[in-house]
C-alpha cells in the first residue's frame, strides 16, 4: 500500500501538520526576504539572458560553455558541492565533433536524517533573432510593464534561478533547509539533452543514490490559475533531406531540364498530414492509447477559456471547437509540425535559384503508447515509399535526430499532494492538474533510470511565448514562484514526517 | 524588303567588305592591346566584384548606389558624356520606400555620319554567402587556374567591363570608333529591372532617339562554341504568403490545436507541378506556341552534349533524355521552380517552432505566347481555389512581384550576320544560334518601346555558374570576349556601308 492509497483521514493529518505555527512563521520570513530581493533577482536573470546559449547552433557553443561555467560559479559561491561533469562530444552531420556543454551538479546539505530532492533545469535556449519579429533585443532582458522580455527568460533560466534563490534565501535567513537539495543543470535541453541520458545512467549509484524525488520547473501554467503538471508529450524530430545537382542552379538556365529537389521535398511533405490534422503515416494513430471516460471528465473540469486562447494566439478558428478535444490534442494525441526548410532561398526578396539540396525539419509529438524507435521506422519507410513513387533521380535521406519519449505521473502521489499544499499556501487556490504538450525528455529518463518519483511544478505564465518571439517571464511569476519553491521544500519535508509515522507505507 | 530578305549575293558583298586589309590591321592592333592589358582588366573586375551590389537585399542598397557611382566615374574618366538618371523609389512590402539605384547612361561620339549603338548591361548581382557552399569568398575575386571566381563576375560585371575596355582600347590606340557608342547600365536587373521600363519610355525621344541597335551581353554560351542568342524566356515571380497566428508558436504547446500555415503552404505548393514536370495550373500549357518542324530541326543540329551537361550539374538523370526535348524545355517551354520558403526555420540544427507566417517564393518562366498579366490571374485564381478547398482559417495572399515577358529575335537580321562575322574573325568558327532559358526582361522592353533591333552577344562561358555558388568568368572568355566586341563595332559599321549602297533596303 502506498501513501496515495491511504484513507483521506491521513491527508487531513498531513494538512494540519503543514500549517503548524512555526512553519508559517518561516514562510513569512522567506516570503519577505524574496520580495525585498526582487531587483537583485531580475539583475541576475538579465546577466543570464545576455548569454546567447543557443544549443542548436554549434557556432554558439562557446556561449553554452560560458553559461554552464556561470551556473557552476553561482552555486559554488553559495557553498554548494559543485561539479562540472564532462559528458563528451556531439557528432555533427559532417562527421566532425564538438564538445557538449558540461552538466552542472551541486549539492546543499547531506544530512542523512533528511530527504534529498534533486532539482533539474536547463540554461540553454532556443534560437532567437531580432528580425524574427522581436519587439526588443532577445538577449537584452527588457522590463515592460512588469514583464521581463528575453530569450530563455521563462524557458528555463528564471525557473532555475528561482530554485537557486530559494536556497539562497534559506541560507541568508539561517533557516535550516528542510531537505537536502541537489541540482542537475544541463545545456542541451533544447536540442534533445544530448549526452545527459548516459550521464544519468553513469551516476545512478553515485549522485542519484540518495535522491528521493526529482523536481522539474520546465513548463508553464495553463491559465492564470497555478498548475501542477503530470504528463508531457515526447518528440521525434526528423530531417528529410533531398539532394540533387552538385550545386545550386540558375532557375532560368536549368529550369525544365532538372528534376528539382525542392519539388520532390514539397511532394513528400504534403503526404504527412491532412488539412484536418489527420496524421497520414501508417501506424502512428493506431499506437495512441484511447481516451478514457475518466480523462474526458477531468478535461471537462479544467479551467480553459477557448476564446482567450484563440485571441492570445490571434486566430479565428482552431483545429477543434470544444475544450476536451483541444486539451486532448494538446496533451495526449500526436501531431506533426513542419518547422521549415533549410537550403532553399529563405531570405527576404527574390532569388531565382534551384536549390541543390534541401532539408525539411519536421517533428511528431509522442504520447503513450508510441515508441520513438517504432515511429522512426514508420516515418522512414513511409517517406521512402512515397518518394519512390515519384521516380526521381534525387536522393532522399531521412534522419531522426531527436527521439524523446512521453512521460506520465500519478497525480495521487504525495509529491503532488505536497505541491497542492504549497500552491494553496502561496496563491490561496487549488492548482489545476495539467499536462504539457511540449517535451521534457529528461522526465522519462529520470523515471526509467533512477526509478524515483518526479513532479513538474511550473512557475512560468501561460502566455510566456516559449520558443517564439517576445518570450517573457513576469516579475509576478518569477517572485511568487520563488516563494512557492521555498515553501515546497517544507511541504516535502512533511512527507518525511508522514513516513516516520507510517514507515512501511512509503 | 529588308536586308535579311536580300539575295545571298549581297551577303557575299558584305562578307568581302568585312575582310578588307585596313580593317584587318586595326583588329590585330586592338587584339594585341587587349592581350597586353589583361592584368589591368582583371584588377578592375576585382574592384567591381568587391562591391556587394545585391539588389534583392535592401540592406545592401548603399553598395548598389556605390556600384552605380563607380560605373559612372569610370565612363566619365574616359571622356564619355555621362548621366546618373534618378529612376525613383522602390516600395517595400511594409509600405516603406527606398531609393532605386540610379541608371548610368553614357555617350561616346555623336558623329551624325555614323550609326549609334547602345550597349545595355547591369552591375547588380544575385545574393551570395560563403556558407551557401562557395569555395572562395564570393566578393573577393579569386583566380584559380585562369578562372576568376566571384559573385557577379560573369553576370554581368565582366561583360560590362569588356564593352568599356573595348571603347578604351579604341581610344588608347587613337582608332576612330566606327560607330557612336551609348551605354545604359542599371542596378536592379536581378530583381526585375524595377524603374527601368519607365525610364526607357521617358527617354524614348531623347537618349534613344538616335540609337539604331541595342546590344546585350547578359548571357552565356551553350558549349565551348561561341554563340549568338536570339531568344530569352520571361519570368513571373510569385510570393505565396500564408498567415495564421499572430506570432510563432511552440510546436509542443500548440501543436494539434492550431491549423498551421506551413502545412497549408506545403499543400498548395504541391499542386503547382507534377513529378514529371507537368505544370498543373490551368491555362498555362495551353498558351505555349507549338514547336515547329523548323525549330525541331534546328535544335537537332545544335552542339549539345547531354552527358557533359549531366556531369557538369552532377545528376544521373534529367527530366528528358533526348537533346531536342532538353533544349526545348530549357528555352521555349515554361517551367515552375520553387525557390524556398521565408519565415520558417531555415537555419542548421533544430527548432520546434510553428511559424506564424510563411512565404513561398516560386517563379514560372515565360515563353511565347504567354502573357504575364494572364499568368498572374491564372496562378492567383488557381492557388486561391486550391486553398479554399482546405477550409483553413489562415489567410493566403498571392503576389506577382516580377512579370517579365519573353523575347525572340529574327536570326536572319543583319545584326546577327554582323555577329556571325565577328565570331568568325575572333574564334574562327561559326557561332551556334541559341536561346536563353533565363530572363533578360529589358530586351522585350527595348523592343516594345524603342522599336529598335536587339542582339544578344554573350561572352560568358557555358559553365560560369550564374546565380549559383562559385560563379566565375574565365580569363579566356573575358579577354577574347573583349576582342569580339572590339571587332563587332567594325562589323556593325559595315551594315551602314550596305545601307549607303542600298539606302531603301534597310
Amino acid at each position: 500500500m502506498t501513501i496515495w492509497q491511504l484513507p483521506s483521514m491521513l491527508l487531513v493529518v498531513i494538512s494540519s501538520v503543514s500549517t503548524h505555527p512555526h512553519h508559517l512563521f518561516e514562510y513569512d520570513e522567506l516570503s519577505q526576504y524574496v520580495d525585498s530581493h526582487q531587483e537583485e533577482y531580475v539583475q541576475t536573470l538579465r546577466d543570464w539572458v545576455a548569454v546567447e546559449s543557443d544549443s542548436s547552433d554549434v557556432l554558439r557553443r562557446p556561449d553554452c560553455h560560458r553559461m554552464m561555467d556561470m551556473t557552476a560559479e553561482k552555486l559554488q559561491a553559495m557553498g554548494g558541492k559543485v561539479e562540472l561533469v564532462d559528458i563528451g562530444v556531439q557528432e555533427l552531420p559532417d562527421g566532425k565533433t564538438v564538445a557538449l556543454p558540461k552538466v552542472v551538479t551541486a549539492q546543499f546539505g547531506s544530512d542523512p536524517s533528511k530527504q534529498t530532492v534533486c532539482v533539474y533545469g536547463h540554461v540553454d535556449v532556443q534560437p532567437a533573432k531580432l528580425e524574427d519579429g522581436w519587439a526588443t533585443e532577445p538577449y537584452n532582458l527588457t522590463d515592460i510593464n512588469g514583464n521581463l522580455y528575453g530569450r530563455g527568460a521563462s524557458d528555463n533560466k528564471a525557473p532555475v534561478l528561482a530554485w537557486i534563490h530559494t536556497v539562497e534565501a534559506y541560507q541568508a535567513l539561517s533557516i535550516d533547509l528542510p531537505v537536502n537539495v541537489k541540482f542537475i543543470i544541463e545545456g542541451m535541453e533544447e536540442t534533445g539533452s544530448n549526452g545527459l541520458d548516459a550521464m544519468i545512467v553513469a551516476q545512478k549509484d553515485t549522485f542519484f543514490s540518495d535522491v528521493e524525488y526529482i523536481i522539474i520547473s520546465d513548463c508553464g501554467w495553463l491559465s492564470r490559475r497555478p498548475a501542477l503538471t503530470y504528463g508531457t508529450r515526447g518528440n521525434c524530430y526528423f530531417f528529410a533531406e533531398v539532394e540533387g545537382p552538385k550545386q545550386d542552379l540558375h532557375s532560368g538556365v536549368y529550369g525544365g531540364t532538372v528534376i528539382e529537389p525542392m519539388t520532390d521535398l514539397i511532394g513528400i511533405l504534403d503526404t504527412l498530414i491532412s488539412p484536418s490534422g489527420k496524421i497520414l503515416i501508417p501506424g502512428i494513430r493506431e499506437a495512441v492509447a484511447p481516451l478514457s471516460d475518466e480523462e474526458w471528465k477531468m478535461y471537462q473540469d479544467i479551467e480553459f477559456d477557448i476564446e482567450s486562447f484563440k485571441s492570445k494566439i490571434g486566430v479565428s478558428q482552431l483545429m477543434y471547437s470544444n475544450k476536451v478535444d483541444l486539451l486532448a490534442h494538446r496533451w495526449r494525441y500526436p501531431t506533426v509540425t513542419i518547422h521549415g526548410i533549410e537550403g532553399g532561398f529563405s531570405g527576404p526578396g527574390s532569388k531565382t535559384v534551384i536549390p541543390a539540396k534541401v532539408i525539411a525539419k519536421f517533428s511528431i509529438r509522442q504520447v503513450p503508447n508510441m515508441d520513438p524507435a517504432v515511429v522512426k521506422k514508420q516515418v522512414t519507410d513511409y517517406l521512402n515509399s512515397v518518394f519512390a513513387k515519384r521516380k526521381s533521380p534525387n536522393k532522399l535521406k531521412v534522419t531522426m535526430i531527436i527521439g524523446a519519449k512521453p512521460w506520465l505521473a500519478d497525480t495521487k502521489h504525495p509529491l503532488y499532494e505536497a505541491g497542492k499544499a504549497a500552491v494553496k499556501r502561496v496563491f490561496n487556490v487549488e492548482p489545476d492538474l495539467i499536462r504539457e504538450g511540449g517535451t521534457i525528455p529528461i522526465a522519462k529518463t529520470f523515471e526509467d533510470v533512477t526509478g524515483k518519483s518526479i513532479i513538474m511544478m511550473p512557475i512560468g505564465g501561460f502566455d510566456d511565448g516559449l520558443h517564439s518571439q517576445n518570450e517573457k517571464m513576469s516579475r509576478y511569476n518569477y517572485i511568487e514562484g520563488t516563494k512557492l519553491l521555498a515553501d515546497y521544500f517544507d511541504e516535502i519535508s512533511l512527507l518525511q514526517k508522514v513516513q516516520d509515522i507510517f514507515p512501511s507505507k512509503l
